[in-house]
């Protein structure tokens, strides 16, 4: 699929070109997911309509594809804990300032998503993903950019997130590995409680 | 703090330098963790005991700082879901084939990290955080490279593991957004089960 970028020269994710931001996703994400492609208009989006240099936490509340439009466009990742996933299926992202909790909101508007037949389509799986046209797919989604989303302004409550003290790290006296003090008097392995070997 | 890392040139981390890797990471995550030095030495051990050439799922035992290794040295992410975390605490990546699941689980080994007092200090929180020397840390840490850790050989159980078909996208009929059908009547907002705003 070649795609002539010259069309969406003008376009801007963040602080990349349109073709720029899809090699990011591409190498960190393996491929130029579509969901992903909307995700970076998203991200877009809701940082134009907090105040500059804030700093922010972010809610995914889809665990597919939309938390990596955060992590490749924004400081937070899963590891530093700022991006928080709350997988509740719905194609939308929150950013708020963990101190107040004061953000927006950005999801995909079901309404205006209407007006472009191949996202619909491809978005709520009414055609079979072989029948799929790709590239006009990809082609609408550059072309609607944020036509697609709505937003609206949020106040999260904060307490949930509210960073724990570390737990003690103690030595599990089965296994011998590392685990929180506050799992009990064993790993919760050990214990019995997770398990995910075959054997 | 000005590392010489001539001092440690000859050390990989999979396809960098250790000082090109140092920098992917305060990029991705923010800061120069500790945890995510010694993920890197992880997942080059793990990598490094498998077959060249073959794809692989990982999961990561722990929520903290170490998924973000996983995601900037392997094709693996939480959005594509190659990544999995099974948050129980225990410093641990396991690689695996997701057809056969056999791979392999490196870990923090917390016999032979005894051998490296400040690393040791710092990961039992034995120090408090402002009388540790992160230079001295992260020396040790490069010095030490995978003699922290050791590996073995696992079979995981695939079965959990198995991608769901997707389920239908439907429109909630209370607030017009898209939501996985198997949710229910709408979605797990409307259907008052989850709520992260303060109003």
């Amino acid at each position: 699929m070649n795609t002539n970028f010259s069309d969406f020269s003008d376009i801007r994710i963040c602080d990349y070109s349109i073709e720029e931001y899809e090699q990011i996703i591409e190498k960190f994400h393996g491929n130029k997911a579509p969901g992903l492609l909307i995700g970076g208009f998203m991200v877009d989006l809701a940082r134009k309509n907090l105040p500059a240099g804030q700093f922010f936490d972010v809610i995914c509340e889809s665990a597919k594809c939309l938390p990596d439009a955060v992590q490749v466009l924004t400081p937070c990742s899963i590891g530093n804990g700022w991006l928080k996933i709350i997988d509740i299926g719905r194609f939308a992202l929150t950013f708020f300032d963990k101190h107040n909790g004061n953000g927006v909101r950005v999801y995909l508007d079901t309404e205006k998503v209407k007006k472009f037949p191949e996202v619909y389509h491809w978005f709520f799986k009414i055609i079979p993903k072989q029948e799929q046209n790709t590239s006009v797919l990809l082609n609408q989604i550059r072309s609607a950019g944020t036509e697609l989303l709505s937003f609206q302004k949020v106040k999260v409550n904060t307490a949930p997130f509210k960073k724990e003290k570390g737990s003690t790290v103690v030595i599990c006296p089965k296994c011998g590995e590392s685990y929180p003090a506050k799992d009990g008097k064993m790993c919760r392995v050990c214990s019995g409680e997770i398990n995910y070997m075959a054997d």
